[in-house]
């Protein structure tokens, strides 16, 4: 079984942000699915998909620090400035941290931790609403209708 | 061919940890896959896994060097420091490295580089026994009896 | 449908280089699959996959610099110095940047960005051809002939 589809996320600030909720409402067929893999991926060069901790906004508000001072803006040897002081690191942000998650299906869930959820990583100032393509592949729990 | 299982890892210390015997002697289905993929994911947000050098002890301690200096205990900008000194480097080296690999599967074994293997990176000080994800799926070398 | 073949890419010099077309001229199978997963898997542990910009080649100058900033050369912890100063911070590269991406398929092409390329990561000074594992899984667009 193979569905594909595109979701718009709303648009956020610059910033670490919880999307499991939204993308989940969105995805109908994974209470079908005994066992498989969803795979999101995001379609920007400049944004960024991982797993961590779900329930402390601190957290978030930490990596976001982390990241801004370990990845500068205007650091002398960046020659692609043109875009904005923002653009550059959000390019070496989205490489570090990755395009594109995949997480366990289970019994119609998604396999996670119990303090485990999706992160989007946006890491321009006005990256506008960023668009994923959800992928999922698996068996199903019983033949469909 | 669907196959999912958790696997509980033996508990390590903090570092970087060679484990692609301890999973590799648990995934019984391997050896029937004819093309396909195997797909690890850890169900933790202070832990990572990776690909990488399987060979020399001392790239696992440079690699945890190396994030120790560059993911550093108490920064400044931290606000999630209730847990411990090392729990919040922890949640940024697991976001760096990865929730998850993924690795090709032909004739029946991983199709890894001779000098590959799969790393845990554990990057809390006790952060207990890790428990993996373990999803295989592909085609069979031949129909299962 | 599953299809697993070795791409011998190109030699190329230390630096971070766009390779989508030289993978995808090998990829015969790409067009007849409708909905589905490209995952490629580099086999060295100095290398490094990712997806980012691809349009511009300071971007890749400046992912390039940015590495070389943050996983120095000869750093006064690493013990694994024997193979040369570009081969410990090689792996650290391979390790942040990771070893894979997965990329969805819709309607026999790579259902990338507009502005989204698959980038290689040589990470040693003279790392000779790299070899890929690339392995596609989805449904076909019609019965295959």
């Amino acid at each position: 079984m193979w569905h594909q589809q595109e979701i718009k996320l709303l648009e956020r600030k610059r910033g670490i942000h919880l999307v499991t909720d939204e993308i989940l409402s969105q995805l109908k067929q994974l209470p079908s699915i005994n066992i498989g893999i969803l795979h999101l991926f995001i379609k920007h060069s400049s944004a960024s998909l991982c797993i961590n901790e779900n329930a402390d906004p601190d957290v978030r508000h930490d990596v976001e620090a982390h990241f801004n001072h370990f990845v500068p803006e205007n650091a002398a040897y960046y020659q692609h400035t043109l875009e904005g002081s923002d653009d550059m690191p959000a390019h070496i942000k989205s490489i570090t941290i990755g395009s594109s998650v995949a997480i366990p299906i289970a019994n119609g869930r998604l396999n996670l931790g119990t303090w485990q959820g999706i992160y989007l990583g946006e890491h321009r100032n006005h990256g506008g609403s960023r668009t994923i393509v959800a992928t999922i592949q698996g068996e199903y729990t019983t033949s469909p209708v």
